[in-house]
């Protein structure tokens, strides 16, 4: 069983998309749910959904960790083609997960309590972003 | 085949369980195994099981990456409401695994020979994890 | 259906085997393909193989984020019998993915137009690296 999820998204920041995924794989048994996103500059993550504090300080950590590459200690990047949040957004979609496999029982995710699944979008521009996903009972 | 390995947490710290998981599938064939943490401030790592230094040194790594944010560089974040090491867990939750799958030839995990299978605690209070194991026949 | 892709490496850098997997899976139907690289000083990765310029400022960026253990900043590192790239190497390898799977339909990855499947080296010296490959179909 596969699919692809869209989201549209509107700049950097984190975009949940837990209950489409629950939604697709409601009424099915046990099994293996595996997600890849199809970019190079955008992520998947798995993180808490409680607190929007936690998003913020996300996003404010990583723009730290792989700043724009017009700061002067990012001098050195040479692919810059589309802008200052290009070579960065291919860096921290290295350094965040591209794949994420998820177990089922009865047809719900196997996630904790405060797990949420979500989109990490890197790029400043607006993108459509696909996520495959792949769904195999057990 | 599912089920879920709990581990007790004494700090941050590497906690080694492939004993476990090699003797859930030990008897089974071949097949695909798949690992996922059910917390937002601990990961799965698959690391070097020889030389317990390299342990020490990850820690001591990764507590500089992401300092504790009563540190004067962290003073942005704003979700600390369980404690200095509180958001630096969700950070370091973010950018080591969250799931890991490992092939799986006649009921032995295709690991390399220097490697174990983590949980890396981030909190420093002690914490009961659990990690969700699937495993599928081929 | 299980193998293992064998990568010579000459040195720390990003070795693509997009078109050795993609051969492996040919005539398949739809499925499950996973990846584990069996070392801990070497990772996966999937990122952009249009501009080479990606890889080599990803490569840059990489030995800031973890200089070598002579550098002054790192002067805290222990496990360092195999000289000054060998613990950054475990930290690089634990940072970056160490097993990805990728929903297949009839035969094909589906990745994105521009992801390439890569071995991302850490070593100073040539290595023969092993990826242990799985692929489940439906």
């Amino acid at each position: 069983m596969q699919t692809v999820f869209t989201i549209q998204t509107r700049g950097q920041a984190l975009y949940e998309f837990t209950n489409d995924v629950a939604r697709w794989i409601a009424g099915q048994g046990d099994g293996l749910l595996t997600l890849l996103v199809q970019h190079t500059s955008a992520s998947l993550l798995i993180q808490e959904n409680a607190d929007p504090d936690v998003q913020r300080d996300l996003l404010a950590y990583f723009a730290r960790l792989v700043p724009p590459a017009d700061a002067p200690e990012m001098s050195y990047l040479t692919h810059l083609m589309e802008g200052p949040d290009d070579m960065p957004a291919h860096i921290k979609a290295s350094v965040l997960p591209v794949s994420i496999s998820i177990p089922v029982a009865r047809g719900r995710m196997m996630l904790g309590t405060w797990q949420g699944i979500y989109l990490f979008e890197h790029r400043d521009a607006p993108h459509q972003r696909r996520i495959a996903a792949h769904f195999r009972p057990d």
